[in-house]
């Protein structure tokens, strides 16, 4: 790697992290190259060299929050190679807990995804995208809920679709209102909140 | 009132309109004076006669917003001043069928609402007002918890705020899945999500 890749490479770094500061306190509708180059320290006109238009800008910060989600230490996939939850129940619930803003890092990164959807949602193209992303979410949730049957936790009547769709609802939902109301809904009680929603599924 | 005002206030509701068009189709993000004014097919300056700033709009916004959440047709209180729906369950069931995006309206209000979260989350003011509005819509889910207990339809055990708290986070993230894909939860779909989530209540 020569040196003027590496700085390319650690400036694109650079503006990364500018965007997630300028997305974590201020969200998508402050979102302008002004804004990143100014958090950078940097001139408007550097920034165009990365990201020619307002589009590009958002279309990198949507990558990011998907990179770092996928990145952040996950109760579902342990970072440690260690063992993943068993299966069934308890594997819903770590998919589930690593949804909720339980952190710093997670409140981070659900106050940006959040913030995305009203962009997302006046574009077909990053709708479609976010729709994609959710229905894949539910089928991870389904096969917890297969698996959770097939154990006895859940009682097999109710179609796994349906409760995957439901679990993803509370938990997204829960997600806004804990955003909204940290101090209503801090860790302990999202974390109460969502094993009451678990206890009513397995005892329906 | 005199010709003027009357000018003045149908010239306040065109704005509004256009507020709301920009909004349910654009959403926040795309809520400038230029945006609204082009809608109007006005000039720039003429809006700014009636809102000096983004953020005068965007409280606008907000308050329109409001106003059209109260004004619509509601399960919970009829506009045709009939009963109510009776009590306890079936109460609570009409509080959160309001909230879904079962038909147009519904889906243009929960659009511009969930697309409102962004900005909200950005401004201390616009977050405690949002979050005052969840607060007191908890209540109300709350009393009618607490009736469906006292009528025997939900067990007693649970603590009635905490039901209420699920029941708000399974509706609004039942909201944001139907609006990223409505060809998956068209209405019929989101009640009987809802139906499904009620009876585990019931059962737990």
């Amino acid at each position: 790697m020569t040196p003027a890749r590496g700085d390319h490479e650690a400036r694109r770094t650079e503006v990364s992290e500018a965007v997630w500061r300028v997305l974590s306190t201020r969200g998508f509708e402050a979102l302008t190259l002004r804004a990143v180059a100014a958090e950078m320290g940097a001139t408007t006109g550097l920034l165009t060299h990365y990201f020619p238009s307002k589009k590009a800008l958002l279309a990198h910060a949507l990558e990011l929050l998907d990179r770092r989600s996928q990145e952040r230490p996950r109760r579902l996939v342990p970072a440690d190679g260690g063992p993943p939850p068993a299966a069934g129940l308890a594997r819903l619930r770590a998919a589930l807990l690593d949804i909720l803003p339980l952190d710093g890092a997670g409140r981070a990164g659900n106050r940006i995804w959040v913030g995305s959807w009203d962009v997302a949602l006046a574009d077909p193209e990053l709708a479609e995208a976010h729709a994609a992303r959710y229905a894949r979410s539910r089928r991870v949730l389904a096969e917890c809920v297969v698996d959770a049957q097939r154990l006895g936790e859940l009682p097999a009547g109710p179609g796994a679709e349906g409760l995957a769709a439901g679990a993803q609802s509370f938990v997204l939902g829960l997600v806004v209102q804990a955003l909204f109301a940290p101090g209503e809904f801090p860790a302990e009680r999202q974390v109460e909140l969502l094993d009451a929603y678990l206890a009513g599924l397995a005892a329906a």
